[in-house]
This record gives structure tokens, C-alpha cells and sequence, in this order.
């Protein structure tokens, strides 16, 4: 069907790499793109209020279909008159089609050709998605930009199976097009295939096809080493149309969005800044820091300098260690504030840059001087977190 | 010592009941009476921003020697350049002095005339507090007004051993006197006793003595019935001097705030507003209600028509209810933010009534619309929390 509303119109392409900016238009507003998604999974943004998600530079937001549909469920969301007047959000939002969650959190029951059935991490009961029911959810949400419903593989999963789930998540999506009874909603397919150029390829000949308003890339950041995600995320943008948009789903940290809008990437989502935030870690130009480490308890200087937002305008690093020992719910607040604030001004400086013609430079020094979690650390602590998550569920 | 700047101007006082309304000067500003502290116990109104606190309509808090001793430490806020610059808070401030924490939280050890020895309850260290150190300690914070250090009985102590606590805080005003060297803090007196009139009559005789600038009762609201709060506050309000500030220590329901006021006092802070925010607990003027029931799962209003807060004027009572049910850490500041904004009305209410003639019917209007917590359920919760406080320590 046709989505009478969808618009991306890039503005500049950068000489030299793939980056690009442009503004995506949304019944809720345009929005310039490279452009970062907080995560509101619950219809919150983890302990902001939408005026301070809007204070940290942030216009646009996700929220999972999965996490609402359990709670407070579609109904309860419709009678609010949908999720923008629920949460009280007037921008654009995003929603996932569920298919994610169903396949990493929740007790997974049956998969076959019709749809999922699987167990609420909540509580245990019994639900079922299938592709109809993710785009009916999503349209009862009311979000302006809505995703496919794809069955999403376990990181390291073979060829052989990656390519009977790259199957049925083709076939998922076509139900989902026919399906789509709003003309406000932008439906994005997903392309999968893992870690294998040959699937990828496929996905994007096959989904392309079909000819949906914007593109998301899907099954990366689930474990593979950062450079097979840039990679992968590299070139499948390049064999993606360029006049639509490309959404890189799950990725978020701030080395992994400057090299992926340099590899043509135009939007983004990720619950890392966030989540990383509520356990002391905060972004600084030179790389995270640890607001624990007891060098903290001295410093009567914000944690970032450079930083314009309401925590380092306000409080000291030494505050703000004081809050997280003593497990105070403002820390977590403040930290989040920061974050978002980081990520939302090196989304503005790539634009700008790309615009001015120096994003070469400022991908050189931004890559110069942050320091990167080591990969070590990271892919263990990204274990610990499925870990963790599964043993809620 | 003669302390330079306190000043308490009676503007009115209500015929018919003890009410009155005054200014009390600070160096950090003056604030109309009655008037209500939110807790910061560590530095931090639970949840919220000094901003927000601010837009309550709250402009004075408690903060708790006894916390920030233990953790940042003295020397940590002292470094940060005192209290108001750490935490933010450019109001007006009032620290305990830690008497009731070490007597009710801590590991108590050995109490003797020359002061306390208790182990903390984060990690069983051991300290000693007299009441120089409190003094020093608090001038280092550097709140506004500080309190006296006094030995705190248990609730349903009996007259003899009330009356042997009572010589020592007699004993220990004085010293705390003594060893006052800032000129710009208001230290207060408490008048101790328990229920017994007799007791409480001379505590007044020997503090007034002493000529403090402020008194506070303490001793009260730690498990007595609410009657009994009402009665000692008013005798022992009755026999203070009617152009010092009174402060009732630790009293902060809606209901006793009324009581109370009525009954001549002009100060209260309490951490109740707050905790039992976080609890799911909102004020309405019909009475508390619980956010965890059902039927506001359903109501597209905010839980209060008649409150201008933030939460109220933005979003439903079913999604506090939903934020409530997914632990969103949202629900804590938004219920939070309700409440302080609820409390900061009705002392605002109080003052004006009371400066306009009308208190008398005012109180009766509340009083009749609003339903109380029962007091049998009241007391449990008291009799629970202080266990909860008991176990964590």
C-alpha cells in the first residue's frame, strides 16, 4: 500500500565516505538525520520525563511493541488515544515489531510458518505473534514509523539456518505490507542474514522488491566482533536504495555511530547509553568513565567540561559519585541526562560536519581521541547482559 | 552565643485556634510559615532535582548530619563548599543533628554523658558523636538552622527513664551552645519528654533558659497514637515563647500538618510525602489512594483534577499505574513530584487562610473531605517500616 506521508530527503553526501544527511519527515515532525533513538521500552525513557528526553537533544524514540503489549497492553494504550498521548511524547516514534524480543526474552514456545508462540517473561503466560498481528499491535500504538515482524537467529547461527529464517522473514514480510491498514505509518523491512555477505545480498534483492519506505539492518550487535559489524552493516547499506532511509537497529555506542554513518547509516537505536548510564558509566570525549572509581569522590569539576547538559551544568563528578555509592534514584537521572546528551551532540556534529564537508576530520579525531571499551570487556559484559536478561525471563 | 541574622516576624495569628503565620529570615532567603521540609537525607530529595523540588512550591529542606557524616563524609561536602553547593540547593537548609538517626538506625553501643559510641549501619564501622562534634559537624554542612544533639528514647518509654534522658539533652543543649562558632546558623533547642507533661514542661523551662533562637519537639511521631501527637505538640507549643519558631520534628501527614498547625507550630519536615510516593501512595484531597489499584488502569484523568503539578497537568493516572506496575523509575519521581506539590499547597493554603481570617473553616473543610489512612493500619505501617529501617541496619 502506498504511505502517503514518507519522506527522506538527503540534503548532502559526504565525499570520501558514505555518510549522508537528510531530514526525515514523520506525521510528528521532520527529524535530521543521522539521527539517534533513545529506548522508551515501556513507553518511558528510563527515569526522564519527555521534556528532559527533549532537553538532552533527542526528537525522535523507540519503544518496544513486545514490553507494551504485555504491559499495559495495545488496549490500554489505544484507550489512551495511543502511545504518543500515553506518554505524553509528541515527536516521532518508532516502534520494533516484537519479533526481537519474542526471540531473544521472552520463553520461546513454537515457531512455524503461521507465527510465534511464546511465553510472557513477566509472568509465564502463553501469547502468539504473527507478522498481522506485530502491524495491527503497531498500528494501535500509533507510532510513525513501524517495523516488520522477522524471525531474528541466535548470534552464530549456521548459514544453513540463517537461510530457512532469512526465508520465512521474507515471507513475514510481505504479510506485514499486505496487512497495513494505516497510510500514516511508515512500515521499514528488515534485512537479515547474519554475518554472511550472500544472505545479506539476498534479503536486500528480495526486500527491495518489494519496495518499502525505508530499510532497517537487523541481526547485528548480538555478540560478533565490532568489526563484523561494521562491516556487514558497511556493505549492506551500499547495495540498499540510496533515497531510502537505513536503520541499523540494536547499535549504539558512540564509536560504533561514527563508523556506521560513515558507512551510510541513517538511523540508529540503542539502549547502551541509557543502560550503561544507570550503572555509573558515563561518556566523556576522551572515552567512559566509571563514576565509581574513588578518583571521582574529589573532583569538584563536572564529569565533562565540554558537556552543556543539566548535570554538568549543575553538579560536580563528586556529587554525582556521592549519588550512585548511596544507590540514590537521582543518580541514575543525572547520569542519563549526560549520556543522552553526548550521544545527541555527536549526532549533531556528524551532521554538521557532513554538511560542512569535514566529517572526515571529525570521524579522525572523535576516533583519535575516544577510547573504546576494550573488546574483550565489552563482548563480556554484553554476555553477562543476555545472561542476565534470560535468567529474568 | 548571639547569632546575628535569625529573625521570626509573626505577620498574623488566628483567632480560635494556636495557628499563626510569620516569616523566617535565613541567609539563604525567607520563608513564610508554616512551612513544610521535604528530607534530603544524603544530599538529595529522593528522586528529584533542586529544579523540581523548587517547582513543588517547596523552598526549604532537611538534610541528615548523620547520613552525610557517614557517607560523602563531612570533609567531602565541606571540600564542595558546603552543603547548599554540593547538592545544588541555593534555599534555605536545615540539618539534625544526628541524635535521632544514631539512636533509632544505627548499632547503638555506649551511651554516656560525654556522648555516643554506635556503629554504622552501611558497613558496622565504629563512631562516636557528642555534642560538639555534632555542632562541628553541622557548621561545617552549613545549613541555616541546626538542632541540638539529644539522646532520643524509645517510643513507650517510661517517666524515669525519659526524665534521665531528658538531663542529659538538658546537659547537652548546653554544650552544643557553648561550642557554636558560626554567627549565621540558628541552633535550636528540643524539647524532650515523651507523653508526659510534666516532663516536656521542663524541658521548655530549662531550654527556654538557655534562650535559643528556635524549638523543636521532638520525641514525637515515632509510634504514639495520633491523639497523642496532638496533645503534646499543643501543650508543649503552648508553653514556648510566642516569638520563637516552633518546629515539630518528624510529623507530615496532610492530616497532621492541619492538626498541628492549628495547634501552633511553624515548622515540620517528614519523610513521608516522599516515601510513601515511592510506595504508590498519592494524596488526593478526598484522602491517599493506592496507584496499584486496578479501576486507575483505566483512568484516562490525572489521579488529582484540582493539582497543578507536573505530573498531574501531563499525564494520566493510567499510565502512573502502568509505570507503577513496570517498576519504570519514572513513577517514583512523578509520584513524588504529586506529592510534595499536594503538601506545598496546603501549607500555602494554611498561611493564607490564616493571614485572611478563614483558617478555622478551611481546616474543618479538609478535615471533613479528607479521609486519613485508619488508625490501626497507620500504626502497622509505622510498627513495619520501623522494622524494615531495623533489618537494614
Amino acid at each position: 500500500m502506498t504511505v502517503s506521508h514518507a519522506s527522506f530527503n538527503i540534503t548532502k553526501t559526504c565525499r570520501g565516505s558514505q555518510a549522508r544527511t537528510a531530514e526525515l519527515v514523520t506525521p510528528h515532525g521532520a527529524v535530521p538525520t543521522p539521527v539517534f533513538l533513545p529506548v522508551g521500552s515501556q513507553g518511558s525513557v528510563k527515569t526522564l520525563t519527555p521534556n528532559e528526553v527533549r532537553d538532552t537533544g533527542m526528537n525522535m524514540l523507540l519503544a518496544n511493541t513486545y514490553h507494551l503489549y504485555l504491559r499495559p497492553g495495545i488496549p490500554a494504550v489505544e484507550r489512551a488515544g495511543g502511545l504518543h498521548k500515553f506518554m505524553a511524547w509528541d515527536g516521532p516514534i518508532l516502534t520494533d515489531s516484537g519479533g526481537y524480543q519474542v526471540f531473544s526474552l521472552a520463553g520461546l514456545r513454537r515457531v512455524n510458518d503461521e507465527g510465534v508462540v511464546f511465553r510472557s517473561h513477566i509472568d509465564g503466560s502463553e501469547h502468539t505473534f504473527t507478522p498481522e498481528l506485530s502491524v495491527q499491535y503497531q498500528e494501535s500504538l500509533g507510532a510513525d514509523i513501524i517495523m516488520v515482524f522477522d524471525e531474528c537467529s541466535a548470534a552464530g547461527s549456521s548459514y544453513d539456518r540463517l537461510e530457512q529464517a532469512l526465508k520465512r522473514t521474507h515471507r513475514w514480510a510481505e504479510r506485514c505490507l499486505k496487512s497495513q491498514r494505516r497510510c500514516d505509518q511508515a512500515l521499514y523491512g528488515i534485512v537479515q542474514g547474519g554475518v554472511f555477505p550472500e544472505l545479506r545480498k539476498r534479503s536486500v534483492e528480495f526486500l527491495t522488491s518489494l519496495d518499502f519506505p525505508g530499510y532497517a539492518i537487523g541481526g547485528l550487535s548480538v555478540g560478533e566482533p565490532k568489526q563484523s559489524t561494521y562491516d556487514v552493516a558497511g556493505e549492506t547499506a551500499a547495495l540498499l536504495p540510496e533515497d531510502k532511509p537505513r536503520y541499523l537497529m540494536g547499535v549504539g555506542s558512540p564509536e560504533d555511530l561514527v563508523e556506521c554513518v560513515s558507512r551510510g547509516i541513517d538511523i540508529f537505536d540503542s539502549a547502551l547509553p541509557t543502560r550503561v548510564a544507570r550503572n555509573g558509566a558515563l561518556y566523556t570525549p576522551s572515552g567512559r568513565i566509571n563514576i565509581f572509581n574513588a578518583q571521582f569522590s574529589e573532583l569538584q569539576q563536572p564529569i565533562d567540561a565540554t558537556c552543556s547538559c543539566y548535570t554538568c551544568r549543575t553538579f560536580s563528578a563528586a556529587y554525582l559519585h556521592h549519588l550512585f555509592k548511596a544507590k540514590e534514584l537521582l543518580a541514575y537521572r543525572l547520569a542519563t541526562i549526560h549520556n543522552l546528551t553526548f550521544i545527541s551532540k555527536l549526532m549533531r556534529q556528524m551532521r554538521e560536519t557532513i554538511l560542512d564537508g569535514t566529517f572526515l576530520s571529525f570521524r579522525e579525531d572523535f576516533l583519535v581521541n575516544y577510547q573504546p571499551t576494550d573488546e574483550i570487556t565489552r563482548l563480556d559484559q554484553k554476555q553477562k547482559w543476555f545472561q542476565s536478561r534470560n535468567n529474568n525471563s
